[in-house]
């Protein structure tokens, strides 16, 4: 058997070895991840993928970890996703929250990973969106994408889960309500943690007047839910409502729109990516195009004309 | 005279109804537009781009208000472009706003324009980019692009502005400063605004323990100014920042590093772009390229085949 056989075999029957394998090529862009990726493709579709999208300090990392207990509970293997360097999951916030999750690392129904928020060589959110292919073949029934949802990888990253959920706490203020307003529209549900301080109420107003703000929802209106992640509070309703939104996203045929966009959107990437190394550093050189680049800087060139200089080195 | 010819000599005369013509045309990506461009193309690289962040309430909108009156005093023809939806500029605040900016409304040497924050055929970045080179090649001495930072689309536009400005206010409490720091690396110059209110050497305070965390600055650290834009204080001292950042992008050869890859950024976009519109839709029909979307959908392919299959339609 090939070497890619059996880390293929191994991914498939769960082997904790061959997915920390995998998702190490992942990163560093080997060029075998993308043979990896086609022969696991087939076997992906089946785990439920849900964004948590939150700032630090609202408590969505403890909120991951109380879902992840809740679907454990359930028999259900979770993968963990961190893409944020302040969570406990990466390593990064107080000590407190690490230990509090510490029970989850060593289950085995329970995969952990962080991703770096930079140097990925393919970029971030084609590398998370590859983990979660590989956790998704390996038979993980949860996985759970953890953001801190400001930033251009973040809100890619965003879009390639099926359902969001975008994690408040009150006594924020006027102008972080406003600041969310910029992510208001990728909340498929929306929780309000910490409810047990103060002002939990007054933000579930603020939610929902801002809700009325995003032009369009169709038939599905985001629920908000009030939750204290630290003491499992309100969790079970949580889950009710992420199961809802499944139900809503099977029924609408928002599910298959959704999965066909994310198709499209790896094709179209890998596509472009492929031209450009064929085209720069193959049929074009890697100097005649920096010189091609130093024409247009300096004005004897413009921009457009050089995307139709380059393009006509191709034959279609 | 062509009329493509007409509309260029109108907007290097500096005409306004040429502006906003070929604003227009712009926004509703006219294949036109692009000849355009690249018409006018020789004559950008003379104007000051200088990209004002914040969140809606930190006063970014009477910031800029505050610094074309100031470029203005100084003969200086301003233009000014809002990619921010809750913006006076683009009619988005409250009245009060709008009326104390009214003065730029009826100075012939500023140019407003207001970008909506969606439906740009081409992409709101693109979009914004080209807008930028026409107010550049129309002879504006100094272009203000006001956006909110967050959102993949405005990460995108903060990218391409030589100077950019982060604009945050005091007592927004600990959340706040957090999400922020998704935006800490944008920042060139920090503006504390409303610096009459309580905390806000607290918020300086924050603000340079932030930007400790930031990795790497290399030669230059972004200074501090602490400014009431709706009393003009703290402008001229916020314009001399200003003066020295680009003092520093000049010396260290930042500003041709930028430049040129504010350059390959346009080339590629459009190269790209160019070559899925010949690929779909020219060699590969429409609906042959949705049938083999539909392969992959229903994994009787993957992604990566699919990609290699498509390029394969293409001889180097």
């Amino acid at each position: 058997m090939s070497d890619l056989t059996t880390l293929t075999n191994g991914i498939l029957s769960g082997r904790y070895r061959a997915l920390a394998r995998a998702i190490s090529m992942i990163e560093r862009d080997d060029p075998e991840s993308e043979r990896l990726l086609a022969e696991l493709y087939p076997s992906t579709g089946r785990a439920r993928i849900i964004g948590i999208t939150g700032s630090p300090g609202s408590g969505k990392s403890t909120l991951v970890n109380a879902l992840a207990k809740h679907y454990r509970a359930q028999e259900k293997r979770v993968g963990i996703v961190a893409v944020d360097p302040t969570s406990p999951f990466t390593g990064g916030a107080i000590l407190g929250d690490r230990i509090r999750m510490s029970e989850l690392y060593t289950d085995r129904g329970v995969f952990i990973r962080s991703m770096a928020t930079r140097g990925f060589l393919g970029g971030l959110a084609k590398a998370t969106n590859d983990v979660v292919d590989v956790l998704d073949a390996s038979g993980f029934d949860v996985v759970l994408v953890e953001t801190v949802g400001v930033g251009q990888d973040e809100v890619e990253v965003v879009r390639t889960v099926q359902t969001n959920l975008v994690v408040l706490v009150p006594g924020m203020g006027d102008d972080i309500q406003a600041i969310k307003a910029g992510i208001m529209e990728i909340g498929d549900i929306f929780v309000v943690n910490k409810a047990d301080r103060p002002g939990a109420d007054k933000t579930v107003t603020e939610v929902t007047m801002m809700m009325s703000l995003v032009e369009e929802h169709g038939d599905y209106i985001p629920p908000i839910v009030k939750t204290v992640a630290s003491k499992n509070q309100g969790v079970v309703e949580l889950a009710a409502a992420i199961e809802k939104h499944l139900d809503y996203l099977k029924s609408s045929g928002e599910l298959d729109r959704r999965n066909r966009e994310r198709v499209r959107i790896r094709i179209e990437t890998m596509l472009k990516e492929k031209f450009m190394d064929r085209l720069i550093g193959g049929t074009l050189s890697r100097s005649d195009y920096e010189q091609l680049l130093e024409h247009v800087v300096h004005k004897r060139n413009n921009p457009h004309d050089a995307a139709i200089e380059l393009l006509s080195r191709v034959k279609f």
